[in-house]
């Protein structure tokens, strides 16, 4: 089974080596000359718009999928009249603009931060009247980790924001003072079946993923078939095929949707050593149209970021039970280049290792 | 870091695949230009003896291992006088020759099967006279997966098995009735650090592996411990640094070893899901220096060899927790082609899992 992916990052790469095991081989698709999936896939290097690379993966492959969502919508429909594309570039459409996004979340009944569309100085003055403060103003298209991004506090953060981010089409989004983050992974086959993973709580600085911890300690069930339930309803209406990742905020024992992926994820790289059946096994299972294999945790998990620098891998491996996952990347600063899951029987032996870890990594 | 591996099969592979998520990389030299681990690692498709590939891997790699024992001893050596070779040659040496090897044992006090050289016809009479029948009639050198051997149950059988196997050196073995077939694997770091992983019960047929339970059932500390104070004794004589698989026979609450293998296993494949630390990984962390990981079951396994022929993958993944790991070979009668590892709470819950996937796996 031959698979193409748009994008050869550590996603691409994760998603490579899961299939080796299985005989699925894959080639992505990514303009970086160090695509960190290059190791494990052939790699096709060329733009996300080059008509004769598209042509030469969807000659070369079974079926296509994606580790980024901002994989140009043309490109992906292009090749979709080709070979199959999973998930559908709907959900690309979907997830690449944030009003498109919370727009559709709302269309399905799931709750979200109130929102509003942004073209002008006058309409965010307007929609900070209706939202209140703090709220935040993002770019609807192209953000990540935290960029384009700006936390009006007060009336006077109101034109600096807009001269930072104005002139491209924004959305101002309440600020949510949240209990914590949470994530649910939920992927869904070709024959319809759906199966969620255990909520993950997530804790991000500077916008960028730092810590998951899997399951996610005290949540209660309802909040778990709650989450499930949001998951659903996206992936049906979407007629979803793979792996998705909503993020949500908790408060007050309410969950609100901040953003969707339509793609493996961050805060589902425990799942390698601490699920039955990995994100990146379930993702290509159900693309390929092979039966889903079980999403329970197999204890408490905890996924470290390595961010920026990487510390001795000596001094890593040293913690017992450190499964470290390194990416192939130059260090940057803020750049994603490995991580590290620690998987013990319960909270109570995980926190040690946990403790420890987090001394290596600042 | 980079390792160089002699043999390419699908042990280099699952090195390679383990080596990947710690930075590591490696080189294997094969001479088949089909073997498995090209998928994963940079191959150098060349003879045993190519003098010029031996220093190509010698000029590009770190450090040197092996993942078969019938690499040439020379090819080890000259190898050793550029770079570290780990297990040190001397391993090699001792396990290609199975009258070395029992020797080996018997000087550690290890228990044996009853043996003696053969290498005349009047030879294997005295032996036959000495050890009884039945007894086993193998090539001291090359046999592997069952070749080379003749079971001689009577007199009778004598003559024949001498003109199926005689012409080289020969040793005649006591043939156990034993309970069961057991193996351990070890590791031994650069620092002399050992750690052994519980004990496995094997089932051969036809002399090649078709299953393994592990931990292995209803086996009481005292067993594991004696199986571990044999495993210390040999990596200790042989200043061994890396993996070391022990065969073992069971009888009367006794062990007796049958043979070594100085590299990663087949009885240890189950430890990819089922231990904290595989195999493959823990190999790889001893010959770089690095620390080694926990050597704890996750649960209870069992692994089931495919041979022959491969079966729908759909529905091996149907089986939950099913995890399916193929090798990329061309299906060939009695040839290893892939495993697959079931890994449950306990062996209640692995019980019907396990019918249910040897109806696949006949």
């Amino acid at each position: 089974m031959k698979v193409g992916i748009l994008g050869g990052g550590q996603l691409g790469r994760m998603l490579a080596l899961a299939g080796l095991p299985l005989g699925v081989r894959c080639w992505v698709l990514d303009p970086s000359p160090e695509a960190p999936a290059r190791a494990v896939a052939t790699h096709i290097c060329a733009d996300y718009h080059d008509r004769s690379a598209l042509e030469q993966l969807a000659q070369t492959v079974d079926v296509i999928t994606y580790e980024f969502e901002n994989v140009p919508v043309a490109s992906a429909n292009a090749l979709a009249e080709r070979r199959p594309v999973y998930p559908s570039p709907r959900a690309l459409e979907v997830s690449q603009d944030r009003l498109s996004e919370k727009t559709f979340f709302q269309e399905l009944g799931i709750p979200t931060p109130r929102f509003r569309s942004v073209d002008t100085l006058e309409g965010l003055r307007s929609a900070v009247e209706w939202i209140g403060l703090p709220a935040v103003l993002k770019t609807r298209r192209f953000g990540y980790d935290g960029k384009g991004q700006y936390l009006i506090r007060e009336r006077d953060d109101l034109e600096r924001a807009w001269v930072v981010l104005g002139g491209v089409p924004l959305i101002l989004e309440e600020f949510i003072a949240f209990e914590r983050e949470l994530s649910v992974l939920a992927v869904r086959a070709r024959t319809g079946e759906i199966r969620c993973y255990p909520l993950v709580e997530n804790y991000h600085r500077e916008g960028i993923l730092r810590r998951s911890l899997a399951p996610a300690p005290r949540t209660p069930s309802a909040l778990q078939e709650r989450a499930e339930r949001y998951a659903r309803a996206i992936l049906e209406a979407l007629d979803y095929i793979g792996v998705l990742a909503l993020e949500l905020f908790e408060r007050h024992g309410e969950l609100l949707a901040n953003e969707m992926a339509p793609r493996v994820h961050n805060s589902g790289h425990w799942t390698i050593e601490g699920a039955v059946t990995s994100q990146f096994e379930n993702h290509l299972r159900a693309i390929v149209g092979w039966p889903l294999g079980p999403t329970e945790a197999r204890g408490q998990c905890a996924m470290l970021n390595i961010i920026g620098e990487i510390p001795k891998i000596e001094a890593l491996l040293q913690i017992p039970g450190a499964h470290v996952h390194l990416y192939g990347k130059s260090p940057r600063p803020g750049r994603k280049l490995g991580h590290v899951t620690l998987c013990e029987h319960s909270e109570e032996l995980l926190v040690p290792q946990l403790t420890a870890l987090q001394k290596l990594l600042p």
